[in-house]
């Protein structure tokens, strides 16, 4: 592929066959590019709208470069792949974002030294790798505080509210005594995130700032545009726009911040997804771009695409049960359906979203 | 199926698969609905998003049963399927729209019948079965016209201009001397078509009247909102919720229709397609719920979607080596880009279309 853009015809590697991916496949169909999927599941929800599939295991070698060899560009759906599927793949084809986006995203203290380097605010938090260092780091956090393992949490998972002293050896003990960082629950106004794009040639393009809501650690809600002032949107994209240039990304990226105080508001970076985002589906019904085709534009030396909304909108996650209301929203005006095909509503498991519009305020 | 929806997770059988399929299955996937894909021809353009896909003639009784007996509901995405093939899915599965909307739209003198009979204008028109019907049908309809098979005809195949009586014997040749209607030319100020979609229950749901551009007889451009008049429009709908009405029509249908005169505008039906159509591509970037959507809602027996515009449009139809500008196009803001999938940019052929948005007016 080289210099030139992957022209129509070509196939996108994906790694991973969630929803994400079956997002990122169908966007890049739009263009005319087909996508081969590898998952470490069979039936994944990616497979039904993939030109190809391969069901393997992400430490299997051979099957990873067997894949990367038939695919022009590959890509991920997820931040947890383990260096060595990037590593084998990237020595077959050139693999966007690259490992240093992944490095940082995958660990939290590493995602916080990173961000703090760049003179950007964070959350307080200290690393924590014994019951002593949590002893001690309880001293420089203020409690409550979250005691989360520094890899493979996502979705509220790997983590535990520690309310007081005498509950540090139980916390350590639950998340499985594992390198750690403890993290200062900050009081904040509202949760906002900002879905970056970022070119093979540096272009940085911008959705609008989201406003999020979570429940049980799982986004529930994302409304744009954010209830945030000029200044704090202005602000918000800032920082993402310097954390996508400090990692060379390529593709979207989503930096999650908490917006402190009602009258002097100032953000604090959450944390940090190398890849589409939850917080951006509502950009397939509100933008004529969405942040699918604009990851795949950048993967594929597109130029990126228009970012601007020409709807207001609220995106609701339909989480476990909630996708049974289906038919009760399909009969909804102004609300867009969609379903990722899983089998299996497991409780906390996300099935599908809507996105509600509304004219652009 | 019966009476209820089906649910996500059900298959939807497409016989066809072009683009119009390709964009059926898309748009069914966000549905969380699977398609599978029945084609005479290998590497159809729609395989490359579906769950499954079958090469196999419309010929073949087996197959086509085979085919039936793993999907919940078939449809189709061109008009010209033979009947027989629909007689032998519908054995094994429900099939949308019926025979009936299949068998008015295949036959140019069926369809212009049905349509008078409904008391809706139609071009001028006779029925030529023998060179000696073409002279005597030059006689009532006005000179210049068209002579067009009466089966397998679109994008301008299968007709030729007769200039003067002299032409007649080339003409009647030209169409290989099979049943024919010969078509008064309408002089007109505007080509306009309606995209109307109906439900299992009898629901009518309209798209905004489109204004098209036709070039050697292929859509080149559609445009909504069509300029014309507020009575105009409502003109339009009507007579495409009559026809779909008549018809007992479940899915999309698109009606064509000239306007004439400048002072007193009056439509004619020119032809209609049973199916979604390249006028409807806009909605898929103007529209909460694409043509394409609301066609599986209706064939799946969901609530119909929403057809109100939220943009304003001009899609462009990309014919041939039009598709090469794709990098140009991908740079433009406002545009989204389609790219069909296609191998080869023949001459004539559809290889995509950019949709141009406009702030609603």
């Amino acid at each position: 592929m080289a210099d030139a853009p992957l022209p129509p015809g070509g196939t996108i590697g994906i790694l991973g066959g969630g929803q994400l991916a079956r997002m990122l496949a169908m966007e890049a169909a739009r263009l005319g590019l087909k996508t081969h999927i590898y998952c470490d599941e069979a039936n994944a929800p990616a497979f039904d709208v993939a030109a190809q599939s391969t069901v393997g295991s992400y430490a299997d070698r051979d099957a990873l470069a067997r894949f990367a060899g038939v695919v022009e560009v590959v890509t991920c759906e997820f931040e947890n792949v383990p260096a060595e599927t990037l590593e084998v793949a990237a020595r077959v084809a050139p693999v966007f974002p690259s490992a240093k986006s992944f490095a940082v995203a995958q660990d939290r203290l590493t995602e916080k030294d990173f961000i703090r380097a760049l003179d950007i605010a964070v959350v307080p938090y200290a690393s924590v790798t014994s019951l002593a260092d949590l002893c001690a780091a309880m001293r420089t956090v203020t409690l409550p505080a979250l005691l989360k393992t520094r890899r493979f949490g996502y979705d509220g998972k790997g983590q535990v509210l520690i309310g007081n002293e005498a509950g540090a050896e139980s916390a350590w003990a639950a998340i499985g005594r594992v390198p750690a960082v403890l993290e200062g629950l900050v009081r904040f106004e509202r949760e906002v995130s900002v879905i970056v794009v970022r070119g093979q040639g540096g272009t940085l393009k911008f959705y609008d700032p989201v406003e999020n809501v979570h429940e049980n650690g799982i986004l529930a809600v994302s409304r744009v545009p954010a209830r945030i002032s000029q200044s704090s949107g202005f602000a918000a994209r800032s920082i993402a726009g310097k954390i996508a240039e400090a990692l060379g990304h390529v593709g979207v990226l989503a930096v999650e911040m908490f917006e402190r105080g009602a009258d002097q508001p100032d953000l604090v970076v959450n944390e940090i997804a190398p890849r589409v985002h939850n917080s951006g589906h509502w950009t397939l019904d509100a933008c004529l771009v969405s942040q699918f085709e604009n990851h795949v534009r950048a993967i594929c030396r597109w130029p990126l695409g228009e970012t601007a909304r020409h709807s207001d909108a609220i995106m609701t996650n339909l989480i476990g049960a909630d996708v049974k209301k289906w038919r009760e929203l399909a009969k909804e005006d102004g609300a867009a359906v969609h379903i990722y095909g899983k089998a299996e509503a497991r409780a906390g498991r996300k099935m599908g979203h809507v996105t509600r519009l509304f004219p652009k305020s």
